[in-house]
């Protein structure tokens, strides 16, 4: 972690998950009947102490880049749509904006490296300027970005992470947008897990069969190219990622860096997290993941990393919108544990 | 039905929701990539419409009721403790109260049929006396309650629904509190899927090998003891049910009477659904399962009646709990269909 400036993930807060676990075997209630939701209110315990288990602030981060690798025709969609949907985020019409409303949870959209120029919804406060470059370069011709910009990438989104702490955040979603972006993903799932492209690659936001082959081709050259390090995830993020998926990467780093808990949401934010994830493993003691995604790519990676989802909706969408919706629940399971009543409070009589 | 009064459950709006798929079809996103969010709002379009897709205001009704059939030993909690958690909901310390208050979803509890004088939290407005008789007869014994009884439940769940959909409330969802109701529950299921109890019977609150074996014999001697008829619904309520799970039967009625949706719990709500969609197997239109249950019975239950859970949390307490995670899920399925931009509207390049 030398290379990656200020950014030290401490330990867990032991006790503090102790004393939620202790607490959540004598609740008002047959042992541990409510299953998984006490475990999550363990883990947010474990990283923010018993008594800093508040998530009622909560933001979701909207990390958007353009990839090179669309020259070579790996989605359904073109480039253009990347700015187009941005535009769209901030005009409050997308699907994260509905269910971010829905949840009470803020939506920040950061441009990581979009292809657009978007400087007027910067001036106008509705887009974090964060921009790396214009998107990546096509990775089947080389490296998507320098080293330098990687490092770079990561330390914005995990500043972005810290200041959204400092303000009183108390948990934080991952969300993506970027055309192109789960060929990159997947890459980074292959690299990451040793498994081979063709089992872990989906169709995105849908392509044809024919078009599947040719992006497991594409990937399968990419990581040829340039051959990544896959010991070396500044390397692997480089050579085979992107833009927003370095920031991913690093809001996942600086939100554990800040005792918050944070959701990553589909492929491209698990991609992001893996990155993270092979910088500082302890990150799975940080990292909640949202849901299940359509793309194999996610649970290859989410085994990697020891992460079980919370939701399984068949959701393929990205923008944080599992985030969203998982998000109350992780909320959900630390209130159960510090307003529940125990047996002995409620006078009920026990087992 | 005809020996049910006033219980008419309506074809649902087809075109309310061939208009709501229509629309997930164009939204600004890939093709149907919230998955199963939009089946979901489609649903919810089917019940109430188009026009009526607003599920802002939500209530849980927890039905508590007592069993005589705890005389036989089948829970691990004396029946005192029905009384003791209705008290515990008045108080606004248990489980269902933590989960509602987060959600933003009222909660209100009936007696339908609680061993305990509750009457003093009837005049204090926190409990609806609904009470059809101090606990169920011992089934193992003969019939848990009369025909008229069962009649009774089911009448009075449904006049519950019917109130609160005419108070303005738009979703509702099944509590349960009985100390025992999972041995009823899983007679009902017995006799409504036609599978062996053994393999339908799990260990309720916790109990333990021996007991479990026990239960399943109080089960199989409670069902030869007055033979319900598997093709009667009300005779399998009357001799092998509850009182508060008749009330729920009630309610999904007058839920789906009152065209709104209503959301099931576990293994009790899920019975309580089963007697009445073996009245009205169009309930499966009107019906939302919340999440998949602990207790096995639930699953072939939910299997007979066409139903998938939402959640799957590995949670077993009842009181409604599960609704309360899974009844906003729902609820953003609804807004996604109504609230979201397509891509004609938001002028973004379609595939």
């Amino acid at each position: 972690m030398a290379d990656i400036a200020g950014i030290r993930i401490a330990d867990i807060d032991a006790q503090g998950r102790a004393r939620a676990a202790a607490r959540a075997d004598s609740l008002l209630m047959p042992r541990r009947a409510l299953g998984r939701l006490l475990t999550l209110g363990e883990k947010v315990a474990g990283i923010t102490g018993f008594d800093g288990m508040d998530l009622s602030r909560k933001v979701i981060v909207v990390m958007a880049g353009d990839h090179g690798v669309t020259a070579e025709g790996v989605s359904a969609y073109p480039s253009e749509v990347t700015g187009q949907m941005v535009r769209g985020f901030a005009a409050g019409v997308a699907g994260i904006n509905v269910l971010g409303r829905h949840a009470g949870i803020e939506v920040r959209v950061v441009d990581m490296g979009c292809r657009a120029d978007l400087s007027d919804l910067v001036a106008a406060g509705a887009l974090i300027d964060a921009k790396v470059g214009p998107g990546t370069a096509n990775m089947r011709r080389g490296p998507a970005m320098t080293r330098e910009q990687a490092v770079q990438c990561i330390e914005r989104g995990a500043a972005i992470a810290r200041t959204l702490a400092m303000e009183g955040v108390r948990m934080l979603g991952t969300g993506d947008m970027g055309i192109g972006n789960t060929t990159p993903s997947t890459a980074i799932a292959a690299l990451a897990t040793g498994l081979p492209v063709a089992g872990l690659t989906g169709r995105g936001t849908g392509i044809d069969d024919a078009g599947l082959a040719h992006k497991i081709q594409v990937i399968v050259e990419s990581i040829a190219a340039s051959s990544p390090d896959p010991n070396d995830p500044i390397d692997i993020l480089s050579k085979v990622g992107g833009f927003e998926i370095g920031g991913i990467a690093g809001l996942v780093l600086g939100a554990a860096q800040s005792r918050i808990p944070v959701v990553i949401d589909g492929v491209i934010s698990t991609a992001g997290a893996m990155i993270a994830w092979l910088i500082e493993p302890r990150l799975t003691e940080y990292i909640f993941a949202a849901h299940r995604s359509v793309e194999q790519a996610q649970a290859a990676m989410l085994a990697r990393m020891g992460l079980d989802p919370i939701l399984d909706l068949g959701m393929r969408l990205g923008e944080g919108t599992g985030c969203a919706l998982a998000m109350p629940i992780i909320e959900a399971g630390a209130k159960v544990i510090k307003e529940m009543a125990t047996f002995a409070e409620a006078g009920v009589s026990a087992q």
